[in-house]
């Protein structure tokens, strides 16, 4: 166990952010972000919203999110299209001000820890109309009939998602949505985009480092949408949604200028996009994958476009968001040796 | 000349604002909205900036708008990347507030008259890396080198544009932006979606009432984007884009919940779609089409599609956007002789 | 009327075909192909098949098309689930040989007229299960109920389609599927791609000329699939599909190396495009356009390119076969005066 | 290892194949498929083609494959664009008759092992104009500038792929193509659909088994276009095509009709969808599996649906070729215990 720790310090010793945030040496302060002190929580993510904390570069933050459905659908004789009421779904946590955070910059979201909240604590999935991957949609308009709407109240622990009497699935909890402020728009927490938003992408738990673009003054960190695990894809338009308490340690690299989120984890890095239709989300991963292997890893990028052809790896997001979400990754065992 | 505007006045007269408008019957008050009144232009359609103006349904505006890159582009010198900085670009005129709008209504906007602006009119094409159908962009990410940087200045008047020594084009002036505000996002005036935006639709011009939802109190109308004409689908990005002096009538129809735009013309009904992938554009067009003849045309929902796909009309606004835009639509003729 | 067909005349006399094809100032021949000519009507398009004619560049033929379901549809009590086998549909009288085509030469097809066939014409219209626009569909793979099966019999003559009680629309004719064939491929007639096929334009009836690519020696020419008439897109899936008899003249233009199908009317050019997604055809078609402009009439291409986002006009052919079609086109007149 | 064999036969027993295919407890007869034996390669998959075997249901096959580019690109200056012609590349064995296969069959091909041929054995990859995801295609038709044409030819054991002094990539080889004719058409080996075809799947290699439909009498096998890596999308149009000899072991499945191909392994079933744009390509996957489940592992429709959104996994085949390839698979574990 104790060996574990030592080796999970060690890669994140030696990832981006240790070796370029400006606080990561430092001691952090902790901060906690509970319901009451989120008081309301938004459902946009942009630059007229008031902040709800204040930290510094290397800071730590125990978060306490909201399911999706913001706890309105509590049995599963709960109808969605009753108790939900676009667009005031995926509520988020913040926004979280990082000192000294510019334009230019990039930020940091080490996701250390995610845990349920409450006593006997569910997660929530359910087919709502219009929506998911096998359905006519708002914007796949058809005119068939709709898909029933089904609520399951799943039990969720820290090792597991009870499914059904037949299937337990691990718990694989991850972030839904984690984002920066747009310089100028505020954008529904449905829709993923270059600043974040609701990318879905299961490698975005506990383990990893995701990296954002600074379009406005302190980063405006925005946080919410966990799921205790999540298919690729997110097929049928919900994961197992629940509230959490979520420990995140962030941090601040200068210079930085994304122009898409990133993403580190103990073996790999990975690059993120998210497009209409799902070759472009692909192809904004991909190249930006292949432009940071030229920028910072030594590639030549005819080299790193045809490497990736061979050993690149291609992870889902969501399918079923306003924008659909993709990453695009390279072990880094085989990018081991050079300067980051 | 004098039978023609009387028969212009007895579609209008005969239009679905005409019957619904709670201020088509008044005597217009008309109202200016000068470059000097307007003071900020804004480049993010929303519920988060001040009005500038506010109108009683029925009334009328006349509105400098500028030219989709605020007059940067002066020479044929000058490269759009050197001269523009996201998302600082497709300046719009407004908010305009509409009394007595609230969510759940339609405002309508009847194009009355537009005209080029300054002495010696010239209107901008211009070739801008990274966007038009026929490039690679940010979104349809590739690695290829980019396509030149090239601006035309062309000469624009009431009855043509100047393209070049050897083609003369019709002036078909229009206006490529109007919106209303989203409930709670805030989104870049590049970027059509179902509160309007950036459709370029060549059809939305003199003559044309369009019908746009209202989703904030007061609507808060946003215009701009004129161009002197434009093809179908926009194709190298640019329209000829012009700074002008647009008049517009606004009124207010209650309790018309549009999901999208709608536009009427004197022959021509149409819905408007903004969507990736194309074919998603074309379907939200299509169905909101057909829910409209079966709603208020007497029409059954199967009839209606099965009609359409003998004499339904397509009409490609815009496919290089971040959305792209499709109106359908059918010839009155078509569906005249029922209540609307 | 003497007056009308001379002005059609004129403008037939200096298109393209007349100015290059290799026998259309000869006397043309006029041949036959009827039902019992034909015999096996063909499902898919390729160089496999038995040729059923030859006839020399400049030949007139007079065929007998089936309707697209092979008139196995009679009353509007037959549901199409029970009286079509995929892929036995859409049949195609040919392949009708050219003498002397070759690869890398073009055929020509000048639409002279399209008739209803039989006692009391009547076309079919229907809805048929996951085909069409707005319902899930093979490929856009739903769990969404069906839409309904629903046939329409629609009285056809040479003046109207009297397609309601309500409504009646004008006789519109057109060839819905129109090929050479593939190298190697054979493809099914509900496909269309750069080789032709089931294009679904409205624009390809009489009075127009399309040119095709040869690909295979003798070009193996396919047509069927007519249509009185059909909206833009065909949104529910198919046209007013019926049994005609079509007169087209046919010629061959040596070395006109086409990449995609093409075509020409009085007023206009027009270059086409089939691909998924809608986007892609519409590139497609606007690129080959650029590059006839180009390398036939005297524009530069970046000049081509912008002016096209002037005065391009694009046509939605089909968004429901396994590609969409989409012709984009440019206006005679602003073209004019320089060499073909 | 001794122990691994006789685990890994212990899946293989309880396989799908071995279960139901009519010859899988017969002792294998052993063919050689040798380049001699096959002759003509073949660029189209279709019924218009000579046999070159046949076989019984529970056969082995030793087949040698060519690469894609038919060894017509041998040093690293040789160019693509000088040595391929279109659509003579991606050459295949077979067709390869089973005997007793009739429509509404499936065959279950199990790749037993791949091996590089010839001496001194080296992979090719290259970047081909107008090819690949992050470049304008023939489809994605743009105007900019090619790519430059790179070739690179990599050295290839059992063990390794060295594809530069700094990375040295595993040996994961697997099949590209592998195809069943389709019932009237004939279909280039670039492009896969339901037949199968150019998936390039990494799953696909020594351990699989892969389920196809039968649409022509005898089923007529084609495999080729094996690779010795490839990285989730293919990202720059090919692999590290190599030659191959590749053994299989084919079975025949009795009335099973199959929509779409199928995989399974030691640890998941994989459904398999290919369509543009890859949203579709996703859906028909995703439907299959559920599909799949609902039919022969006793889920309930929508349980799968929603499981599915919670541990479904996704992999990108490639999204270059005409049609893109994606499996959605489920792991065994979770659908133990059930009848298959």
């Amino acid at each position: 166990m104790e060996v574990e720790v030592a080796r999970a310090n060690h890669w994140i010793s030696n990832s981006i952010v240790a070796r370029r945030g400006v606080g990561w040496a430092r001691k952090p302060r902790v901060h906690k972000l509970t319901e009451e002190m989120q008081g309301q929580y938004h459902y946009t993510i942009g630059p007229y919203s008031e902040p709800v904390l204040t930290v510094e570069p290397g800071d730590r933050i125990v978060v306490e999110t909201r399911d999706a459905f913001e706890g309105a659908i509590r049995t599963e004789r709960d109808k969605p299209s009753r108790r939900l009421r676009m667009p005031f779904v995926n509520p988020q946590n913040g926004p979280i001000m990082i000192e000294g955070a510019e334009p230019g910059d990039a930020i940091a979201v080490h996701i250390e820890r995610m845990r349920p909240r409450g006593e006997d604590p569910h997660g929530t999935c359910c087919m709502i109309p219009q929506f998911g991957a096998l359905t006519g949609t708002a914007l796949t308009a058809t005119l068939n009939p709709p898909l029933p709407e089904i609520t399951r109240k799943v039990p969720v622990n820290e090792k597991e998602v009870r499914w059904s009497a037949r299937v337990v699935l691990p718990y694989a909890p991850h972030i839904g949505t984690l984002s920066t402020s747009p310089e100028i728009d505020s954008i529904n927490s449905l829709t993923p985009g270059s600043h974040g938003g609701n990318m879905d992408l299961p490698d975005m738990g506990p383990g990893s480092i995701t990296y954002l673009p600074v379009r406005s003054p302190g980063a405006r960190l925005f946080i919410g949408d966990a799921h205790a695990c999540q298919g690729d894809g997110e097929v049928c338009g919900t994961a197992v949604e629940y509230a959490s308490e979520t420990t995140i340690r962030v941090d601040l690299i200068k210079n930085w200028a994304l122009e898409w989120p990133r993403l580190e984890r103990e073996d790999f890095i990975m690059a993120i996009g998210s497009a209409r239709p799902l070759e472009d989300a692909t192809r904004i991963a991909y190249r930006d994958l292949i432009l940071w292997l030229e920028a910072e890893y030594g590639f030549g990028r005819w080299d790193a476009y045809m490497m990736l052809s061979q050993c690149g790896r291609v992870r889902l997001g969501n399918f079923v968001d306003p924008n659909y979400t993709v990453g695009a990754g390279i072990l880094k065992k085989y990018i081991d040796g050079e300067t980051g």
